[in-house]
């Protein structure tokens, strides 16, 4: 089968991968599944693999295939495998888990002790089949496409998890704010929308994406290259501040959103990542807030995200592209020239 | 009366405060209380206010009575006080509040739309009496002597409150690390010690302050002049990584702990302060942690903690000074040489 | 001025209160603020009331004005005041609270340790005038009529206050159950829709209730004078359970829902009474659910209520009475003939 | 081998159980794990099991081992097993669960749409050998003998697991009340003791488990034959009322304790069966308090009460028998002539 691939890690996005001939996984553990790629879409979290950014925290050996946000069809299962069965579509989520450690028995997946991570640890699903397991699966509801909602596997929890967070914290008249709508953000956004009453200002530095913001029911918007953004919210929130931020890019400007904006005992929940959180702890004593990293989301909670789905309270803005296509799709979100999410369609 | 009060804000400590003649404070409004001071603890906010740390954020004007850990006598009260009557023994929450606004009915006192802080924002306690209301005194139960748990009033809620968030996250056989073992400190780790069954490493420069660690109930204990800390928690949790870390210090090198401490989905507790955290925003994503600002604590948790108090659960180590002696006290704290918490008797 | 009041205990609803001429009250206290009533909402409690069923615990003494739905605009103030004053337009909640009490100050208004609570403890809002407090009023946002929102100030946030809890136990695709879908139910419903993406279903014995809840947002409806509820909830959760019940009825029947229609670890909230909870202890056992009774809401919640209102998310179907017509109020809703909710315009 | 096995239902405790020759139960599935037991602690639950009580919630087929509290040696593992291998000393999780179900991957082992629970619904541990699964499996430390901890596989983390939900809502100066100290009582009140400065008190019928109590820790304790239990907390409590009643009991006294005891806003957690719950839904609202049913724990909920046995916070009284006296140990249950928990060591 064909799959893309990483030899060395480079900042040349233009021949990053090269598309290669490799043998299709077949299921070797009782647990195991492989499942038929239909769309696997290409996150910022791509990019920062081939960079050599999660080289250390995963312990990569290269070649690997890249891909993480993977659904498709079942294409064969172990003989302990009773949730799917051949031929059914699926939604992967991210991680392989073990069941059995600590962390996967408090429910808390993405702290399992023996994740493997296909893309990102192990081959992933930039190519025509995937090799996961049974309790990295959920079946997806009759009529959902699998390539339509790829992006749900990774950025769609991603977001969601932040949002849940961010939610319980959050009541009606309490103010909200999104930074960044794109891959994640959008999924972000309608879930804040659809699960809480806040009031919801979406800050951007594209008028394009403040226009989406509004269409998926932002309350207010506001272009960070044209207006201060603490000066704002202060008037959108008439002097009380905003309960949580939630942010989806994460660069050194936008994680110094937290003192200025914050009222007390809120949360800057850093989603995106890229740059550095630099205050001193003062600011965070008298603010008397946090900032709270988030890592990808749950199996239970990528569930409830299609439910969701199902629902039509959340959907996704999506470009299909080919296997052939996919270094121009690295280098196109290099340079922000990606609209919604792309999904590679093997 | 005589009171301890700042002209100029300043780095030395030897002759910061001088002691003036001013007139006793009296009851104006319905609501007023005004306390004979017994004791008045020195706590490093203090030489914090002093250098000019707090002017921008409590809108100070000089000259200030410094003193935010009172405890005494009521002397005088308004026509609308029910609580308290005159004669009364009682320890003083730091902050008066108002009572009708949104934060004050949510019963988070510290984010008071018109909170008013003695000896931050107004005159403080380092008097023979103090001008408070009847929403920031607390009754003390018999024979219990106010000099005695007058920190208390600061010192004591502000380590009881970052304690009390960190318990809800600690399950028996997970495990806290408690970074300090003074002023703060010493009392987070007996709140912790009462109040949860988890594992609690407590880290110091000095061996005395292990020492009392060792006495308190600290399972283990490290000097991080003498070890590298990270690799000590990853022998005693045996790689499993620590939940909670409460930073009674808040230098550059606490504050770097978390990385490297933290399992998925801890927390950096920031109580002290003086340095900076500074972190990729990379590194919480992966780890999945935050860092948590706390500011003081609320009236029911100073009332909580005096249960602690009356059950005999938490213990001060105080040493007493007189109003005289107090810039030598400033001097000595700034040098590391106050062992426990001193408490001025005016 | 003109105010019904309750002169004995009875079951005769078609003369249970009499128009009496009495003085208007004035402000005494420094708090103080008196409300002329522009609308105050009838309530199931009313009725009860008049049967003698809150005697014991409210420690009436008749005669007593009732009315504890209440809205008008500020006739007079304390000199303490400062939230309010003369004509602004306010909403009460309908406990006065201490401000100095543990449960005050821990933000649980409800069980103030000196609630006043006019309409069942002292005299209520079916009168030209109410005597409330600082601490009970809520300043309404330009263009929002009194009259038109009155109900929320009791049956509003009672509701409210049930479905936040449940709105924490309920992610998307799970499933709610709104038992009732009259005076609270109908509000009920409407902040469960804004507030969660879960899956509701209603439950009544009235068919345009039914088609008032489709209309409100509920994904299903049931007859439960037609249908087998646990039948119907068992196909329409796919055998999964309901996590929440909300049960704003009440009655014997209503109260036995849990056992059959609730999942593991789900809540019964009793919002509704009239009737027994009457289970094996072996069932919440075996179940491992809860019965939670519900008391009325904070003010903050009322204030969260009001954004939910100004924001266009719950709106209220009202029918408006002369303070004539009360009697024949008590007696409609005694028999179940009013649409939506009832309110006085005295 | 032997096994103790109930061939009908009966309300005579003197023969309910025959000791039949059987065959060992052998690995078949790759996540299989039989375990050689050393001791089988009895319990009420057993009792109820030989009447008949769990049939139809259970749908147990006779005959039927029972024995639902097992630990014991690993004596041999299937081929996917990691966690343990032979030899190795364990405790049982009573519930064999899949790890592939909603409830499983949120961490709620007991709500498990595949649960398997030997001892109720299938063969159990009062037998030479128990057949389970690598989930149900908790290595044990060190030196800590199987038979002497058998208990907390059942009575242990059902009791832990109550207390954990009550230690949530329970600040110092607050009051629990803990009813019945005797096989999951004893346990309880030292849990509770231990996670919490609560305020405790014991309540019994028998005087030397009050004696046990306030060995444990208990601050007061009632004998409910002697005095009046609500009239002795109203003193304990200075009027306040009690925020958590622990009912280990749950007998229609005891259940009825709610409204006379609770605060507003407290809890009644029925961990205890036999009675039924019977009060009218006003109560309920009146005083916004809640009856919670307890079912068993989870699995990490018995790895932490494993850390507070390691830790010496929690210690079992046991008393032993061969597998030939099970019947009188079923009598003397129902007799209340057991001290502490029994242990069947086959």
């Amino acid at each position: 089968m064909q799959a893309a691939r990483l030899h060395e890690y480079t900042d040349e996005m233009a021949d990053a991968l090269s598309i290669d001939e490799v043998d299709r996984p077949e299921v070797i553990e009782g647990n195991h599944v492989v499942v038929e790629i239909e769309g696997a879409g290409w996150c910022q979290t791509d990019n920062h693999v081939i960079e050599g950014m999660w080289e250390e925290q995963m312990g990569q050996s290269l070649p690997m295939t890249l891909g993480h946000e993977n659904a498709g069809t079942v294409a064969e299962v172990g003989e302990d495998v009773t949730l799917v069965s051949e031929g059914d579509a699926v939604v992967c989520h991210p991680a392989r888990t073990c069941g059995i450690c600590r962390a996967c028995r408090l429910g808390q997946d993405m702290h399992c002790d023996n994740l493997v991570f296909p893309g990102l640890s192990t081959d992933g699903g930039f190519a025509d089949y995937l090799l996961t397991s049974e309790r990295a699966v959920i079946p997806l509801p009759d009529g959902v496409d699998p390539a339509e909602i790829a992006p749900h596997a990774d950025a769609g929890i991603t977001a969601y998890h932040a949002v849940k967070k961010a939610v319980c914290e959050l009541n009606p008249g309490e103010h909200a704010v999104v930074v960044g709508v794109g891959g994640l953000g959008h999924i972000g956004l309608q879930a804040l929308r659809t699960m809480s009453a806040a009031e919801i200002t979406a800050v951007e530095v594209k008028d394009e994406a403040l226009s989406l913001a509004d269409d998926l029911g932002a309350d207010y918007t506001i272009n960070s290259r044209d207006s201060n953004v603490a000066d704002e919210m202060n008037a959108i929130t008439d002097g009380e501040g905003v309960q949580q931020i939630l942010d989806f890019v994460g660069d050194d400007e936008t994680l110094d959103y937290a003192p200025s904006l914050l009222s007390g005992g809120g949360d800057h929940h850093v989603v995106g990542y890229g740059g550095h959180v630099h205050e001193p702890a003062q600011t965070l004593v008298n603010g008397d807030f946090g900032y709270r990293g988030t890592l990808v989301g749950t199996y239970p909670e990528l569930q409830e995200l299609m439910a969701l789905v199902a629902r039509g309270d959340v959907e996704l803005r999506t470009s299909r592209y080919d296997l052939a296509e996919i270094n121009d799709v690295a280098e196109k979100l290099e340079h922000g020239e990606i609209e919604g999410r792309a999904v590679i369609t093997p």
